[in-house]
């Protein structure tokens, strides 16, 4: 069923935004007694399939990867860094796109809005065609070039937005509302939230339960997606707590943490001010003792050069993790024999010119 | 041991490109009574390891991932597509580059030289700098931009030759030579062979064995490494026979097939003319009763446009095998009901503005 985070009201599970009360919603389900149980044989994404709320009957391709974990010492930690930027789109928004595809289909729903910054967009466009639902993307004029050309190649419905990425937010929804069209926003969905959930079970085989999980927060897609992992696993009785969790922030942006007057200009991912999800994301730093960490372009592009100098390949939105890393070591909040999980979420293949 | 496919010399299992007669080298290896009984838990390449010539103690980063399997109907074959290019750089080398980096370290090597289109370059230059190797990397000067720029942000030291693919072989040896240093040619490399087998027994775990492999065919190195692992599996007793191999080439650039005067533009990943394995490669045809098909840029930029808009975002060379499929089909050599493996070799996302 779906549970309003708000009022606590249950729907049946089906494709439903958000609550009556204008709560978000988020899937609930009796867990399997063994988590190890319910595993399929499949080396893929569908290897979790008992554990997400789609049918056999309508997974739509391609279908979402296990990402490989790099450990590295990190000033100290073991560090786990998850490569979610190898999934078929080149981000980790992948796992959630799949599973709402795949809801979408199940209802017949054939024709949708989403707003983005260009990875979601990216993500649909790839999955809905094959699928046989048009999509309507919504994305800034400032996407980067890169990702223009991708969406373009991929033969989307693209609706260029000359705004910042709230203003492309209220067009979606306005254009979804005048057209009588689903809007199936990722930064609300539930469904999305399940398949990105996928990533905490799959580290969770990788490494076992790490003492941070720092991810970078925009709509909370990740953070939460990663919360609800490892709070199932709890529920299975495979973990006895949960990780700290760490949300990282860019300069300018910031929602959970003190906002900096000065705009970060890499992090386009997490370029969200107003997330949606916001009240989660403060109950799950509450629930796990975790904080909040904004880092600036210049912490950025230093992470950034440090992950391309050892091969990994990311955008410059997905070196925000280690940044926070290297701060909370400063301060001393992660001590230095910690174990931590950084999500690498983007391919920094879609934006070689942008840097 | 390393054995040479012409003479049927043995070596030592070291590092070593060919044997003293010229011939290259293969690794020969006593293996285990059952496939199945070695796997590690491992979701990743290191799930193979124990059939790989490595130590646990050499392995670089990042590891290579196991890449999904989409399965679609193409004109009635049962056809599965292997997204090898959601490896850590975009490309299926990274599964010979890790084992050749790995067999480096264990043996001390710490400079190296390597000739390239882009992609093994590219590969190196990101696994090689973590691992404490400097490698000097020669690349076309008709590389596309995109991929050169991806080599200059992986910190890689590059000799960019203004010639054709086999004048940069040349200069690429002559370099190794005159100082001295130690040429890895994944082109006759036997340890690079050992990687890319290992996308053989994933393909056997993933969908069984396949009446086809239709694989594009440059230097030959995916081809080589899927019959070697198909190989393996046979004398494992995991399959009775091999699958039917189709090796494809571009139109201007054929060594098997027979040359046309038309040089594709395209598939620059397959633009070699004289691959130093050429009769390995033809005693594999010979051996599985396969073929050799030639493919010209119209019949790519159609299969390249196919791919895009199901969501699968390969680079030309990529799409050169369901071109090969289609024509497959249309002259009857590949029956409507047949089940196909066609791997899908390297990523779009690097080369996006040069379409």
């Amino acid at each position: 069923m779906l549970v309003c985070s708000k009022c606590g009201r249950e729907y049946p599970e089906e494709f439903r935004l958000t609550c009556e009360c204008g709560g978000t919603l988020l899937i609930r389900r009796e867990l399997p007694p063994d988590f190890s149980d319910v595993l399929s044989g499949h080396l893929d994404i569908r290897r979790y399939l008992k554990l997400l709320p789609v049918s056999d009957d309508y997974l739509p391709e391609p279908v979402p990867a296990i990402t490989p974990v790099s450990k590295l010492d990190i000033g100290g930690a073991t560090t786990f860094l998850k490569l979610e930027y190898l999934q078929p789109t080149g981000s980790f928004k992948d796992r959630g796109t799949w599973v709402m595809v795949a809801k979408l289909r199940e209802e017949g729903i054939s024709e949708v809005v989403l707003d983005s910054s260009g990875n979601a967009a990216i993500s649909l466009a790839a999955f809905a065609r094959g699928a046989g639902i048009k999509a309507h993307l919504f994305v800034p004029l400032r996407t980067s070039q890169g990702k223009l050309t991708l969406l373009e190649r991929l033969g989307a419905e693209l609706h260029v937005v000359n705004g910042d990425r709230m203003t492309v937010h209220r067009e979606a929804i306005r254009f979804s509302e005048g057209n009588a069209l689903t809007y199936v926003s990722h930064w609300v969905n539930p469904y999305f939230l399940e398949g990105t959930k996928t990533a905490a079970f799959e580290a969770y085989e990788q490494l076992g339960l790490p003492d941070y999980v720092i991810a970078p927060v925009g709509s909370g897609t990740l953070f939460l997606g990663l919360w609800k992992g490892f709070s199932e696993l709890r529920s299975m009785g495979k973990i006895d707590e949960l990780p700290t969790f760490v949300a990282v922030q860019a300069s300018g942006y910031e929602s959970l943490c003190e906002r900096s007057p000065v705009k970060s200009r890499l992090a386009e991912g997490i370029a969200i001010t107003e997330p949606p999800r916001l009240e989660e994301m403060k109950a799950v730093l509450e629930e796990t003792g975790g904080t909040c960490v904004s880092v600036g372009d210049s912490e950025i592009a230093r992470a950034l050069k440090w992950l391309w100098e050892r091969g990994f390949m990311v955008e410059p939105t997905s070196a925000t993790v280690l940044a926070a890393l290297w701060r909370l070591q400063k301060s001393g909040f992660i001590p230095s024999d910690s174990r931590v999980l950084l999500p690498l979420t983007g391919s920094g293949l879609k934006t070689v010119e942008g840097i």
